[in-house]
């Protein structure tokens, strides 16, 4: 597995990125090469004092790049602008077969234009969709779409839920992930033409295991493995579980503060554990599958633990051919007009 | 102030709604009058037991109806089948001259179908919607809509701020709500062509104090009194915010409980008191604005408090003149198509 990380994007790059790189090094092996692209002093200057064993070096490579994508700079104008810019160096080698994968936590709109544009479209496949891992209380939920596509077409809602399916089997090793479609009730007639349209192609095909709709209060319920939606609806959602729970949990500490020192330290304690195992850090990011490669998007705020699970990731999909899977469903899946 | 109460809705009518309307006692005085609308046997049943203080009887009148309207019977049509079911009598009351406000916690589906059949939609309102108070951790915050229109155009979320600006004001007294658009990024260029169109609007619009989109992460941050979005997005992330709190709280609780049984109960104060600040029945229902009366929708899952805060809602709004305030804001507003 070869992967390329943009080691410029996100908030606390490159710092955890690096940091990241360097903690992946325990899951590199045989011809596994990360690829460590952005500013080559920098990289270059980390790479001489990284804690990363001898005999592991071997698997990291600079890839030494001048320019670099911001956060706020519009996605399709900058890929063009920035032709030497981390992100689309890395799409760039994945379009010569220089690499299987890209991670980066840069520039979201950007990545999924710059892959797109070079590591083109699986055949079949009408638009990507980006895949989030959702902890949820009974086990990880895997949301498709949460931003690629801010209005979707019913086929491409369909391609989601085979897509997002292959990619539930492949990293929970779920056998038939159940899929629902999220909407404002769990009849036929509730939720806009598209949403219903949507249902009827999800029902119909063999190769996705339809549960029916959802309602938003039931996604962390454990009934599905898999949530379809538009990625104006997707990433509303996935923004709003950050901003609730971080204020539950706020909420909740200043009350138990105001209880006694030795309560507040036990709820202290519990809010760690729970965070821990709900901690979206640990899947790394959210692949845009559709494309012709891996490419892990991550979230901004990601620290060093995100970008290593990323890699672990990366790698597991390389290697289970998720693409492979996703191209053949997509080939057998009922063809249905772009309309 | 009239209020007719559908005493046949909800999951847990007839015994919660009445219970309900006898609290809201304290509430009347004057002319104020409660019709209680359905089973007449139930209802004068439930009178002549009633703990009402006797000088509050007059306040208090029996609308006898035979027909219900099922949580789960199509609205439109249930409207026309079911001419004499309490909600179909209801806003009849209300086109007559009966009754100023009606209050169901049933079919909401119905409930918007019949107010917009019955009370009209007021002078220039293009689309009612349903406007629900979301307790944030500070204070609470107006979204609408949150279900009447799965898909809004432009104009219909221009209207949505401006009603929702108008009921925030009279039910928080608040001067100047500050309306925020729901999408997925702050910047312009973010959102449905829809959003981005209805950004425009608002902006432009000297009767709207509005400070831009809000994203999800930010809806509990404060920084704004009034959320604007189509139905579908609404209710979705209301039902959301209900699943996930109560699954956070329930995680915390066993979490809790295997640390010690005086934790456990200290937590179960916090808990309890920090539900009760944010508890969605303190406000009663949402109404739906837009239309020639007060419809106040209540949650399935009503119990008495939400029900006599309906009324007590209710009561302000129609006291309040928010409906002729309305009216004279869109009147003032800059004229859109409904393209």
């Amino acid at each position: 597995m070869r992967v390329a990380v943009d080691v410029m994007g996100g908030d606390r790059a490159p710092g955890e990125i690096l940091k990241g790189c360097w903690q992946a090094a325990e899951l590199l092996s045989g011809d596994d090469m990360v690829h460590l692209v952005g500013d080559g002093a920098i990289i270059n200057d980390a790479l001489s004092t990284n804690p990363v064993p001898a005999n592991k070096l071997k698997h990291y490579n600079v890839v030494a790049t001048t320019q670099i994508i911001e956060m706020d700079d519009s996605p399709v104008e900058s890929i063009r602008a920035k032709p030497d810019s981390s992100i689309a160096v890395m799409c760039r080698m994945v379009s010569k077969g220089e690499a299987d994968a890209v991670i980066s936590a840069g520039n979201t709109g950007a990545c999924v234009a710059a892959s797109q544009l070079r590591m083109r479209l699986l055949p079949g496949v009408a638009r990507p969709g980006i895949a989030v891992v959702l902890p949820t209380f009974h086990g990880p939920v895997v949301v498709c779409d949460v931003g690629a596509q801010v209005i979707a077409k019913p086929k491409y809602l369909q391609q989601f839920a085979l897509m997002a399916s292959a990619y539930s089997h492949d990293l929970f090793n779920i056998e038939t992930p159940r899929v629902a479609l999220l909407s404002i009730g769990e009849e036929d007639a509730k939720g806009t033409g598209t949403v219903k349209e949507a249902r009827k192609l999800l029902r119909d095909e063999p190769l996705i295991n339809f549960i029916g709709n959802i309602e938003g209060k039931d996604v962390f319920k454990g009934t599905c493995d898999v949530i379809v939606c538009d990625g104006f609806v997707g990433n509303i959602l996935l923004k709003f579980t950050e901003g609730l729970s971080e204020g539950i949990f706020q909420t909740m500490a200043a009350e138990m503060e105001q209880e006694s020192a030795e309560v507040f330290e036990k709820f202290k304690g519990v809010a760690k554990r729970i965070w821990a195992r709900h901690d979206w850090q640990e899947h790394g990011g959210a692949p845009l599958l559709g494309v012709g490669g891996i490419c892990m998007i991550c979230h901004g705020r990601s620290e060093a633990k995100a970008i290593k699970n990323a890699i672990r990731v990366a790698k597991q999909l390389v290697n289970s051919g998720v693409n492979a899977k996703i191209t053949a469903r997509i080939a057998q899946s009922i063809q249905v007009t772009d309309e």
